[in-house]
């Protein structure tokens, strides 16, 4: 089973995100599990992910990625790592370098600035798509 | 009060969306009203559009925008059409040329492909953000 961590500041305050992200653990039951490492500041995420052997970070000005170019670096990451694979999400203002600096990879999922909430969501919904679009399932058409 | 109304294919079918959608609609009380027409399939859709004025496309080939650009491409719209404006969501495959040509602006919200679910979310989110940068409050730093 694939392990995925998505580290990032902040708490799950919505509900809607809390069930919205249920639902998508319930499709990924068995195939990959999302641990959240979630930190109250900055300094306690940086040492958090000093302990990762390698992370991919999501920030605004990183590369713009379709969903099959995500999908294909999804499974090179995975593959290298082990089937475990660490995502870092970065606030309005981006991660600071020294976060970005250590990533493996730097993607943006859009020009679009989103809140945190709907950020996680588009992570997970994507990560879920990934395992559609590598079994060629009708999903992702 | 600003007038929007959002076009797309399909029923609201996840409960975590209805109330994701609910809670902007409480954040936006006054100051803009949201229209949801959902059609049953695309030829309803065309009929529907047919009698707009004017419409802004969401599709993956269209241009990519910044949160900032599309709260100056919102304003400008709205302006224009009277405190009016109405959007039409494409699905996976896109929206077919009839609508596309009909269009006033074709944007995308991201490279990556969403479900119809998550991209009215998104819209929802960045047209409460383009109100917020438009006021210059602290939601958008």
């Amino acid at each position: 089973m694939l392990k995925i961590k998505i580290f990032t500041i902040g708490k799950c305050k919505e509900r809607w995100l809390e069930e919205a992200l249920a639902d998508y653990s319930r499709r990924l039951q068995g195939q990959m599990s999302i641990e959240w490492m979630l930190s109250k500041d900055l300094d306690k995420l940086k040492s958090l992910l000093f302990k990762e052997s390698a992370y991919i970070a999501l920030d605004l000005r990183g590369y713009l990625v379709s969903s099959e170019q995500f999908a294909e670096l999804f499974w090179q990451a995975v593959t290298k790592e082990g089937a475990r694979l660490s995502f870092v999400i970065g606030g309005a203002e981006g991660l600071p370098d020294s976060i970005l600096e250590g990533a493996s990879k730097r993607i943006s999922l859009s020009p679009l600035t989103f809140t945190h909430q709907l950020t996680r969501l588009i992570l997970v919904e994507q990560l879920y798509r990934s395992l559609e679009i590598l079994k060629g399932s009708a999903y992702h058409k």
